[in-house]
């Protein structure tokens, strides 16, 4: 899902979010602010970050309400907020924006985090050629919003589901009894469009994956030496994914192999809300 | 939603939670796992955590396939593990268990996370009055379960969303001119078994607010001292909310005060995902 | 639910009926009356009321056709109308004109029959403190839009479900042994924004209730004396609630008892219809 | 829909309704009645009706837990009840029963309301060849249900909806200038298994129709003597409906003239609604 | 269901139809298209053809993106085509247009195939009194569609599904031992305004459903003599379908007999695909 | 999608199927075949085919009424069946019976007409190492049926939408300016579990492509002596795909010239369908 393209998408998304929310009805706002009473607001960070989020933000106030918003962007999808900067300033009806606000922050500070900690990660590894990518350690029901907010990060996903790429993992290696088997049994019937990605614990695993003609390997959990050996003894004839327990510490350190791809979970598990609010201006 | 008890609400969000997930089909374990394998599994912590989502992981499994699984659980709902701790142990058809694997450790890992940070707080203020209480502050399309989640943990829901609670915050007090107003036109229009609740910034705010008739006093980003304040201001006359700045830090301070309840965003803006893994047996 | 406000649902709503009436099309007037017909109705009240609904009216003849309809509405909403009255002028495609009437006709006639009874209770006792409350005695599907109907007649509306407000009755009594440990049970465990409601029989009960530390209690089926010695009893402390037997008749009698909430399962159940009907002008 | 053949749709049907009460739990019913609690309750009527809805109010307790529910019918679907005559006796879990109980009454009131009222009417005509017939003024969103307590009740019902039968009416007639023409319209291009049914106001109006073609005439608002006029004159050539004005108190006088259908709106939006409750057993 | 009509079934069907192809994403057309690229693209018949789905191929491309199109139609809905002729110039943003291609295609070929059919029959039988319908041997899901492609053609459309329309099959009348008793049992109790139709297998049959009371009746799988004899029986007494065996060659010689309909399976089972394509313009 | 695997799925489609059909009930055999009447049925093909759908069968019989349904197979999904060969015994309720019939046999026959075709060119190539695969030209809705009859009759799946395969056509080969430009655009953005395929017309084209990095070539529309030539220049290194004016004349002279895959829009837009019927045993 392209946030900008797919509009029908993003406005079922943002009517559940605002209706978990909302329910029958907000009788705070309801009983405390006068109807018809017009406000002005602004968002604003309140730390550092990277922001991802805003066409979800602007979809909030939007679908909240029949009158229309003015939304004025000061800082674009994918740029940089300092601490206390104004992301957004908009105006409308104040009874909607009030009522919009809390799904609006936990949207942008969910998905800012996300964009901030994959900038991060891509940032420590800039000027070599690996990319960092995210996996399908996701938050359920918000995969595609997480995998966007990667991708405004400037990170690269990987598959979106069990459908559309394949990965032979460990589990799958034993049920077959072995990564040759696994390999080919994968070639012979998944669809001629995926290429065949398997896990592999060691030099001897990515050899047996070579020879049985995977196209990706996924070097799982294996030091920056492993890999950089992995690096040389594929001389470039698979892509080679370096994934489990890589940090900001550590990932300049993979990056350096040579490795292709840096799978990193906690992109999408565990990244650090963004700390945002909103204020009307009096 | 009592987990336990809504099983149609259950079954809807498991089964858009896997469809997510697998899309048009898993083609890696289709291509290579056999489909008349069976196969036994054991879900493991990785680290010490407090269990929250098992009854979500369960269904995960069941509504994968049209075979039966045999559910055999090593820890209860809402007790502790430890590092390495088996929590449940499956047997049934090793595709379907494969196929579901990661939604239910995306599930469980979420999940245990926000009850092992919740279980953290309630146990700092033992022996206080204080209860721990969630906010609003939760994933978009997750409130109910990560709701679920604080119980299991040991903590206290707050209202679950706009319709079902009274609370005004500085944005509705600025919109009519005080604390005094807003409190009044909420009483008057409030269906009648809603308590009505305000936030407040110092001890004048409090004054106002108990002058107003509110029901109960959120008082905002205060220190340790200023809560112990306003308790004795307030003399038991409302119930009292510390929220704002609150970590586990300084939270039994906070409880020694006398407030009656500490909401903690955090519960489930940024609760650490706890490290979960499912492990086929050979 | 208010109806200005949330437009989305309000769409779902009406075109839900509308497809509950129209199903795979108008037979008769897709066969009878040419498809580029334009033409001018109006819609008239056949006797008094309290009109109720005419934004679901407008959202019919919008919902039912891609052309606009001109809309020219000569009664507001919850405004009253004579027997004979003109309600609202539309003109448009006259096939969908025809094709929408029936839908928009139910909803009128039944919404301003709740708006109506609504109506006369209130002026019934119009100058007492006390207010008209509706029940959850609503036609299953239709609670939103009849509570909201509730409200246009000059009702006060008492939960809308079972989530957002606590009312211990009878039988929740009967199953914990006593009002006294109903009431501890609810005030322990229910979110702390809602008041705590319980149903009472007599003085007695009311006692009992006052002591146990509820919010507000249900007088059920008390004659106008009875409520009068529990109103002198109450002092005040709580709010109290008379509900049962309550008609037009001594609706008045009750308010004069000082009671605070008079409530009536009869305005939501039992409402008669209020004949309205569409008229093409030729 | 016959409810006791298409279990999906009812499923569907109840589910929404109990999610209407309910919304995210019975926070009474959960904090007040212990979870594991199981007990007996019995539903009265408390005054006599003819009873439509057992099947929907045994899927209001179904469907509201895991746990099964035992179902003692003591009155079938369609028979009398006498005023306080147990109508069914339920076993089960007591929280589930408690929390189900509202929208199964609201369910099981309104529906016997219609069954009874309508086998009022059919009573009133036995012996002669007329039949009751329902009409589209039903309730938006229940007029599967509502047909069906029609049924139930004795009666038979019309067309559905706007697609499975024609009914021309008056401004029909007058959108194209006469019934001649309006019934020539419908009668080349409605699919050919549909009967052409029109509306006429007097005699002169029926010999217009039959001599167009028309297979069912519509006498609307006419006298006793006008329709038995119209009766004398149609011959037996077409159907003739009575409908307008038709009471309990001169149903039987219609009925005796020959006519072969007699509708009343007010079977479904006026019949009123039967006091049913439930009493849980101690 | 007229297409032009009822605008939100058409919106949510091509939704439906573009989500299924589009899945998460057209990754082809994001990554080689520029996303500000716009073109004109052009949609042309490769073989001669009766054009029926224009509305829905525009609706695909206006749903697949927020960008308007602009639309510049060659032919008209129901229009003929000669081979390589352009149907409809489209110009907007390039990425959208080529994402859209494939559903807007399948649709327009395949509808095109059953209204190019239907006129291939309804040409052959020009001059007599007979009219071409269709059956409910439609492609599951598609049924509001073929049979609007049906009337694009020229053809009539039989009943829309089992609700709308009675015809008792041999299996019907074997199960109450006649086509006497079936066509009583019918007349009794369906609602009034549906004819009664009914199929038999010869002469013998016809007399006996005429003597029933049949409305009309369908003569299945007879040879031209047979069908006329039936006819010459008849004599206008009831409206007569043939039915089974009808193709391009032999269907002027049915329709010549005098019968009033002739239904046609393969019309919306076997009509052949349309070839169509778009060419983007350079 | 593989239909024994994914029940919920199944489910929710033959319900929408019949659902379509049955609309609000089965006007004639509710009034026509007693209610509780059982009987056997069996169903048959008319004429000899590769049989697929009988899963769908199945659950349009199951979930057309409560009452089970006995089933009993005579021929196995995707077996070989003679003309006048009964495929399946079914028993039960022989109202539920008739009301699930159409809908069933529209699938089987639909299905099946596929499966059989795709039979048909998979067997003429027997003993080449060239698949035969479908393409994206499917009928809006019935996708995932569709490709699932594909793989019944021995066929082998090309993409599923859209999201999971990249296929680089000619329109976007003009959008970037040429084959080199939009096959490195691919590369570079593409999730890397997915390989590029791209179109050619030429020989020159292939060897641009290879140049480009492409991972599989789809010759369009080339002769069976250009396909020869392009696999001799390809010598393995990239996948090649044969597509354009295939049929089953010429599909073993393509396959025959060593290409990997022969991809065939017929097999889902313009398979025959195949008769099936059912019959009632008396």
């Amino acid at each position: 899902m392209d946030i900008s393209l797919d509009h029908s998408d993003v406005r079922d998304l943002v009517l559940g979010f605002l209706h978990e929310d909302i329910g029958r009805g907000d009788v705070t706002t309801e009983s405390v602010v006068p109807a018809d009473a017009s406000g002005r607001a602004r968002i604003e960070a309140r730390e550092a970050a990277v922001i991802a989020g805003l066409p979800l933000v602007r979809a909030c106030f939007e679908l909240a309400d029949d009158d229309p918003i003015e939304w004025q962007p000061k800082v674009q999808e994918g740029g940089s907020a300092e601490a206390n900067e104004t992301l957004v300033v908009i105006e409308g009806r104040l009874g909607a924006i009030l009522t919009a606000e809390r799904t609006a922050l936990n949207l942008l500070g969910h998905l800012s985090g996300i964009a901030t900690l994959t900038a991060r990660f891509t940032s420590a590894i800039e000027g070599t050629k690996a990319k960092v990518v995210d996996t399908r350690k996701t938050t359920p029901g918000l995969r595609a919003l997480e995998k966007y907010a990667v991708r405004v990060g400037g990170g690269t996903n990987h598959r979106s589901g069990l459908d559309d790429g394949v990965l032979i993992k460990d589990n799958h290696i034993a049920a077959v009894g072995g990564i040759t088997s696994a390999v080919e049994r994968a070639k012979t019937s998944v669809p001629h469009g995926l290429k065949v990605e398997v896990e592999v614990e060691d030099i001897a695993g990515l050899e047996e994956a070579i020879a049985a003609g995977a196209d990706v390997v996924l070097l799982d959990n294996m030091t920056v030496d492993e890999v950089r050996a992995c690096v040389d003894r594929a001389a470039g004839g698979v892509l080679l994914e370096a994934s489990g327990g890589i940090s900001l510490d550590n990932v300049a350190d993979y990056a350096a192999t040579g490795v292709d791809l840096i799978s990193v979970g906690a992109l999408t598990h565990s990244a650090p809300n963004i700390d945002v609010a909103l204020e009307v201006e009096h």
